[in-house]
């Protein structure tokens, strides 16, 4: 018999369906079972009368156990009450895969415990939730880049050389070489741009950074596009316009999720252009009179930030930090040669970075004057130097990592829910 | 000025715009010059008359390098000899990048000389052709899951267990543990499908054989769908649908760059479904009618696997091979237990195959001896063993790697041109 699914029920009113899943959960009485039937694409309330049903299909509801995988045949009545709209008259139940001791019951667990079981755990209503709101997220990030011409170019993940720094590098035996797991995209993205104008590349990114807070994943996805003949002003542009669509759209296309994470939406709905933009000069003076004692020249940490957006409802764009705390491909700014012409993203209610972008260095020997003077090995970014070499321009873009996007858009208080299956500093599992 | 798009210059038919990009050749006589300008989005011909401009503006022109970047202003002209339809009339040209002595110049160059310069490379028009229909493969692959109610599920890259053998994976250190980079995504994924019904990954994976043929990358992008209460059958029909689409897809979108290519479009016209099937028993019979030696039970090498798609048109799946020469968590025909309930589709045009799928062992004893049997540690499986212990499902689904699809739909004698920055056995730059 043809499988029906949840999602599709309103157009089979009246009809007799055959739905299969795992039941997620059941109530009873003598004379009738509830059972909440999922199947991935929704969950159903699946009513057994006693006086309706067979004698044995009415006991074999009463010892259905939690995540029991069943086929279940019935009616789909209309129902108000119900999230969904429609219940389903069961006339028929078949047992598919049983399920014994069922570890992740309705009581509170451990987070450990949850992740240890995350195989099981994406299988709860609220993973569901934050799932399919990070599946919306990736959709609307390529979206947005697709409808306005840009090419994707998917950077290497085994790379030769660090793009952000060697000590934070996951590394592999690669035949007769080392090969280091990508930071980001964007060196070779630069490439991408230079031969189509517009291009962006989204994968798993790796950092092997000794750090366990709220914030860090080992293994994140980040989404990095790149422009010629694009400047700081205009990147920043791209930026703000790129993070109010996804959030926005997210907001249009998630609502229901939203509202099983108990987000406040309201926040999110302000999340419009323009958002506001400061120096980084400005954000030190911010900085002061909030009590701080950072020093000129100090990149921030996540106290840092968290106070900066505070003053913010909106995501806000902190540009021009010193170049001294920022890696080797920025342009100086021609206006103060001790700035960067970056800019970082910093998302409200404290959830720090979610983008860092900026425009890149386009001359060839003051490129290769930061490459020594960061004491990097030139072979390796000899290619690198050729893109200033042959016909270079001004380009710019930024990476955003989307995880702390989806955490953000969630309003959930760590990053490791945000992912299928999270690598941190202690897990590597499941 | 702002800049206008190659891509965008017929709605500017008559007016005077700017446009910024490279020199991809000239042409030149004492009167007037003709350069080829591209800008990623597109190609142009430029049109430098010495009377209608200033001297140092032709002067300028004739000095020209190719790749050098520039901006172009003049006006927009229909003119019906050129494949865009337009040519720009030139007033002004400014010299944004210089370009001496750019590697790759319209004479034939050997292709390790052409990877070396890879990062210059993909500027040229056919590898533009390449990569964008590399990009419009993936959108295709994407928008068929998203259109159809799948979640996307990233698996992860880093696991601590193999998935379809441990002599071929890349490892690092990963604090106090050994991780592997990922071959497939598919165990992981598993568990999104029983968890969301249906679910799909879409992401890099690594493979480090010690094989230097046209068909291998150590780094190659796949996409993998997996379906609950799906079957051998129905997986095939997926797999045939889906192909289909994707090739089709190409061929509406992208006539432009199979053009460039010379690609014969009939032959990729003809893969509609439905797609020739044959048991693995049928194929062995092919084979020995061909004159091939093999073995009932051996797995099918290139030259098997080109000699049976050359009996047909379009992809051919080849379904129930012997279980011994595929992976653990296949699951065995019930009618046959000899045979694995797999499918492999090889592409035509000596391709070679292109998905590999199958239903999955759903059994929690036959899998755990199964993975017994391999010889694997079961430790790391615990938590797939626990897929078949909670609600176990008939499930199915396929892999397909997108390098050799696109290498297929363009014609290409080798995967390394599939792929921005190919990873092949002694390469890993640039």
């Amino acid at each position: 018999m043809e499988q029906t699914y949840i999602e599709d029920v309103a157009r089979h009113e009246g009809e007799e369906v055959t739905l299969r899943g795992w039941l997620y959960n059941k109530r009873s009485s003598g004379k009738l079972h509830f059972l909440q039937v999922r199947d991935g694409t929704g969950t159903i309330q699946c009513v057994v009368f006693k006086k309706e049903v067979d004698p044995e299909v009415f006991e074999r509801a009463s010892h259905l156990t939690q995540e029991s995988s069943i086929e279940v045949r019935g009616t789909v009545r209309a129902d108000e009450r119900s999230p969904l709209g429609f219940e389903l008259g069961v006339t028929a139940i078949e047992l598919v895969g049983e399920s014994t001791d069922y570890p992740i019951s309705p009581k509170d667990h451990g987070v450990a415990f949850l992740l240890d079981n995350r195989h099981l755990w994406v299988r709860s209503s609220r993973q569901h939730a934050i799932m399919r709101i990070r599946s919306e997220v990736s959709h609307a990030c390529r979206r947005y880049f697709d409808e306005r011409g840009f090419v994707l170019f998917d950077s290497p993940i085994l790379t030769p050389n660090a793009c952000e720094g060697t000590t934070t590098l996951f590394e592999t035996p690669y035949f007769d070489e080392t090969a280091y797991l990508t930071q980001s995209g964007q060196l070779y993205l630069e490439a991408g741009a230079l031969a189509f104008g517009k291009a962006y590349c989204f994968g798993p990114t790796f950092r092997a950074e000794k750090s366990k807070t709220r914030r860090h994943l080992m293994e994140f996805w980040m989404i990095e596009p790149e422009v010629a003949y694009m400047d700081l002003e205009a990147d920043m542009d791209m930026a703000e316009d790129f993070v109010e669509y996804v959030v926005q759209r997210v907001v249009a296309n998630r609502s229901a999720e939203l509202a099983i994470l108990e987000r406040d939406v309201a926040r999110l709905q302000k999340v419009k252009k323009p958002f506001p933009r400061i120096a980084y000069d400005e954000a030190i003076e911010m900085l002061h009179d909030k009590g701080f004692e950072i020093e000129w020249g100090a990149d921030f940490g996540a106290e840092e930030e968290t106070a900066i957006s505070d003053a913010f409802d909106r995501p806000v764009l902190v540009h021009r930090y010193p170049a001294a705390c920022k890696a080797f491909y920025m342009k100086n700014d021609p206006e103060d040669a001790r700035l960067a012409l970056c800019v970082d993203m910093l998302a409200p209610e404290g959830y720090g970075e979610i983008i860092g972008g900026g425009q890149r260095e386009d001359d060839w020997q003051t490129l290769r004057d930061k490459i020594r003077h960061h004491g990097l090995p030139e072979e390796p970014f000899a290619w690198y130097l050729d893109l200033r070499r042959y016909g270079s321009v001004p380009h710019a873009g930024f990476g955003m990592g989307i995880e702390r996007v989806v955490a953000w858009i969630c309003g959930l208080h760590h990053v490791r829910e945000t992912i299928p299956f999270p690598r941190m500093l202690d897990r590597l599992r499941p």
